[in-house]
């Protein structure tokens, strides 16, 4: 597909014009003549979006039915997607939406060597970002205690929407040195049982799943999610349960459910008592927010190497989340950054609870 | 209101004709000039819907602000909600929504003693039918083991929307002998203390929880339900979660978690537990169902005394329902009476469970 296209998505506006420090870019909106959502044309080349990845909830059945060749099994981060890339001498890094993100651009540097892109600048790196120090998602690995980190997963070229192969893309991952997400080799779709242990696996050192690629020109994937990831997502976030939809926490419960179904419930543990743990005490939290402070939030702190990225995070997620639920508590210099720590207020938790707290009728 | 306003709302596409063994009768279908949803003209009189009652979440807060005068506290029980009424010679049971309910009707002079409505052919029972053996919601009270049973909370006139005072109520209920909800006294909007004990106490006898009526001309009421309530909704329901709107659920969680807040964490017991088993061991049945039978289905047994209409349950469920989801697994004779067997279907968790214990893909 040549940049053209995605001209004519304008005009179905399905695609905006966006700036940049370097310039302006086209960002598709939706998914458009086969190319994903956040798909953008930036210096004249295409930059795909990367896709989403179906989810399996049965192994047994799912490697089979998804897969007509042996796959390469990688860990699942959870993060959030970003596709890196130079443009003239910037490093740029992309979100899911085809937004430049302020902070993982602005610390790039300190995340992976760069070089890589000055050797092959028709090169894009995608990857996951994670950790508690990063401005979007509420959960992060346990294993990183501090700040983000990067972990790569597939590299892509300029203008082409397949990724590079496995063999490929993991000569570059070493020959450069880059992070990358870990590897836990390739499995045939009859290996289901060995498949079960290694999400059991994962699932105690509190990694949130597998990304399965198949080892053939199509390159199918699907993923899959432990137990851990299901809990830990829910308590991430039933602090603002009404601020996310319903369907959010209900999938996880089913997920969760499944995933235990095919373990085999002896290896159900504490999982009833973790499940319910993950959804008082997150409210527990809410409710005494909401006693103490009238008002319903998450602090973020993320490091900076430029002030004026941090100003920039701000308008962004501003434009995405809305004025009034972003609100910045300072930017101060910590060593040799900036330390950005905002609130992100959740508006319909902060509403309902000081209703109901109040003494409020509900309808429902 | 006079039986003329109602006919004004066929007009407005809020009242519908129905016709029922006696004839035919106006339906709101809607609240319409203040009249609830439910209302009906029938043989020239109204008999007024009965309007939902509007939830607190918290004790020392929500009575001071709902109540300016002492409140009668009744048992609010796990059942679905009746009117019972004569129209010339026939006693006939409303549902909530204004139809004629075939099993209530039915069972009426099993359920409780009709001579009142000889005496008295104005006056409206308002009662909650609740026990395993009904065939409308999935839920009902550990303390009823077998069939059926009835609990008159409130009286109505033809053709009047306030219900008798709570002194003239009683006097009926007692001089009739007829089964009642609980009563549990008259407490003032400062006794939050005591409230919450009767609460804590409620939930240990696996009841759902109260309707509060204040003592005064307005009648204003407000209702608060238990933690067991909580927790048993969502056990039995969680096998059709994807049937069921995902804020049914979440709804059930922030109010346990508000429950216990106000009880004091002391009182947590074991809730985590319990909580994370009704999610799981529901979905455990529902996958259970769907790898044996590939459905997930309910049976209801519900007793009859006269056959025709176990056949108008049937078409009456039908219609509410869609012609798909109801499957009759057959009428027989026990004993006096004719025990009608059918099968709720869970359609849009069938087809899931279906899909992904089968190996499909899931986007979310």
């Amino acid at each position: 597909m040549s940049p053209s296209p995605l001209h004519e998505a304008v005009a179905h506006h399905k695609a905006r014009h966006e700036e940049y420090p370097g310039g302006s870019y086209l960002r598709l909106t939706d998914k458009f003549q086969g190319a994903p959502r956040g798909t953008v044309v930036i210096d004249g080349r295409v930059v795909y979006g990367y896709p989403s990845i179906g989810r399996i909830l049965r192994l047994e059945t799912g490697l089979h039915h998804q897969f007509r060749a042996p796959f390469w099994v990688e860990e699942k981060v959870d993060g959030y997607n970003v596709r890196i890339l130079r443009v003239d001498d910037q490093v740029l890094a992309l979100s899911r939406g085809g937004f430049i993100c302020p902070f993982t651009t602005d610390r790039a540097p300190d995340l992976l060597d760069l070089r890589i892109l000055e050797a092959h600048p028709e090169l894009i790196l995608c990857a996951e970002v994670a950790g508690p120090g990063q401005p979007y998602v509420s959960g992060h690995p346990p294993y990183i205690r501090e700040d983000v980190q990067l972990f790569v997963f597939d590299v892509m070229r300029m203008d082409q929407q397949q990724y590079l192969p496995q063999e490929e893309k993991r000569a570059l991952v070493e020959g450069y040195g880059l992070p990358a997400v870990a590897h836990y080799g390739r499995y045939a779709p009859e290996q289901w049982h060995e498949m079960r242990e290694l999400l059991w696996r994962l699932a105690g050192e509190g990694r949130e799943g597998v990304v399965m690629k198949e080892d053939s020109p199509r390159d199918h994937r699907a993923k899959c999610v432990t137990s851990y990831s299901c809990v830990d997502d829910i308590r991430g976030t039933v602090d603002h349960l009404r601020d996310l939809p319903a369907e959010y926490f209900m999938g996880r419960v089913l997920r969760l459910a499944l995933f235990i179904d095919e373990q085999g419930q002896g290896r159900m543990d504490d999982l009833r008592q973790q499940l319910g743990s993950a959804f008082m005490d997150g409210l527990f939290k809410a409710i005494e927010q909401s006693k103490q402070e009238h008002r319903v939030y998450r602090t973020h702190r993320c490091r900076f190497r430029d002030p004026e990225n941090a100003r920039r995070l701000l308008k962004h997620l501003k434009r995405a989340d809305g004025h009034l639920h972003i609100v910045e508590r300072g930017l101060e210099r910590e060593g040799d950054y900036y330390v950005l720590a905002f609130d992100k207020l959740h508006a319909s938790m902060t509403g309902l609870l000081g209703h109901v707290l109040g003494g409020g009728l509900v309808f429902d």
